[in-house]
């Protein structure tokens, strides 16, 4: 597996398939929303609203197919895998979208915590979706967002077993990248959101915990997924979960430098 | 003059006109710019990429003369002083817009350096145009924002003559607070900006440099004002420089308070 942005993306452009976490550490990866320019106003006004689980890196002009993000990349073949939605519901998934994209498509870039699991495990803390080779695993919860205009949906979260003195770091370093999703929304029992069954995620895969790991909740960019559901919007391309674009940008553009003022 | 936000917007409702600098310390005011529907997506999605002067702390819905801010304000009569523009141009100022107000108008509420101006006083910073009782000054820039659309402008900034040996005070204390435009965009000389002459601003009043004051110079959110101008919105109406609302949101609300991960 190649490990540099422009690599990966051209493995991608080639048709290989894989989940990226762990892929090209140190550069930040995104979720893809598209949608027709008619409901862009108020996906947009959604991410504004919900800055948690929607945090916008960059909008393109409608029908572009390129993000200041990744310069070289073609947003419509660079990223390993694709979900295409009608009228709300998942549609097709594929490895390219180019001949679906429209002039009227809006591509909305929104913030992935993979971008704080590199600070994160660099700090010593383990992955366990990594060690075990798996995609993250990701639910829908009981929260719901606050609507905007016609978008409406519940807040998705990614879930990693943290070891129990490793939570406190983990949840610090997380929170000095707000732009990623920032700190975690809840640190512990799954109940507390809604989610019934750790071992049944809606998106990604199951993963297994070691003794003495708790499961902290992070807000998560496939809420926009979520939204496109529940909002029925006609027509919607996004990535597919866990399946994210890799840009040519910097992790610790992302970080929180403040300075001391005291 | 009263000092809570509630009782200052009354009398503000009662007519009463005066810059707001200074006034309810310790919550923040905002600038208003409101647009036709047919607009906002441009407006909104200008602000997303000129999150420096443009940071957005509340949108509402089309129509709503509420804003989430301050709970029980209407907007179209609890500022000080208004601007109304057609065609990019300044059409009226006034102190009611109420009867002015459609039910296409998307109001957009955008952080103001009046915000950090508190914690910078309390750090023991002299404020020369609270001192000496006028308006802080604003500049346009020959820096030009990103394009969004079809608005297009260039960035205004405030300027505060601030004594050398607190300048670095005084950016770090605002460089923790995003939210109300940040740390300066510069600090020195003004021809670095494009500004000719800091005793003719465009928009407030001149102020006057104490012995050893350096100028800093902070990103402002008059400047969706300049954009409503250069891009000749057809409609639209906006607080006066300087006159803001006052909300009933605490300062700290947008302090940055980052998490020590050493």
């Amino acid at each position: 597996m190649p490990d540099s942005p422009t690599d990966l993306r051209s493995a991608f452009r080639s048709g290989r398939v894989t989940p990226t976490a762990g892929l090209a550490p140190g550069f930040a990866q995104t979720n893809l929303i598209a949608v027709p320019q008619d409901w862009a106003y108020d996906v947009l006004l959604f991410t504004q609203r919900n800055p948690k689980p929607c945090p916008v890196l960059d909008v393109g002009d409608a029908g572009s197919r390129t993000t200041m993000l990744a310069p070289g990349a073609d947003i419509t073949t660079d990223l390993p895998l694709y979900r295409v939605w009608k009228d709300g519901e998942l549609a097709d998934e594929t490895t390219d979208v180019s001949s679906l994209w429209r002039d009227d498509l809006v591509a909305f870039h929104i913030g992935c915590s993979f971008t704080f699991e590199h600070p994160v495990a660099a700090a010593g803390v383990p992955l366990r979706h990594v060690e075990q080779g798996s995609n993250v695993p990701m639910y829908v919860t009981d929260r719901e967002c606050r609507p905007a205009g016609r978008v409406i949906g519940p807040m998705v979260v990614s879930m990693r077993p943290v070891p129990e003195h490793q939570v406190a770091l983990a949840a610090a370093i997380s929170a000095r990248m707000p732009a990623v999703h920032g700190g975690p929304v809840h640190i512990g029992d799954p109940a507390e959101l809604g989610i019934a069954d750790l071992a049944a995620p809606d998106f990604g895969d199951p993963v297994t915990f070691q003794p003495g790991d708790v499961p902290m909740f992070w807000a998560c960019g496939v809420t926009p997924q979520a939204a496109v559901m529940a909002s029925k919007l006609p027509f919607a391309i996004t990535h597919a979960p866990g399946y994210m674009l890799i840009t040519d940008t910097p992790d610790s553009e992302y970080v929180l430098e403040v300075p001391d003022a005291r």
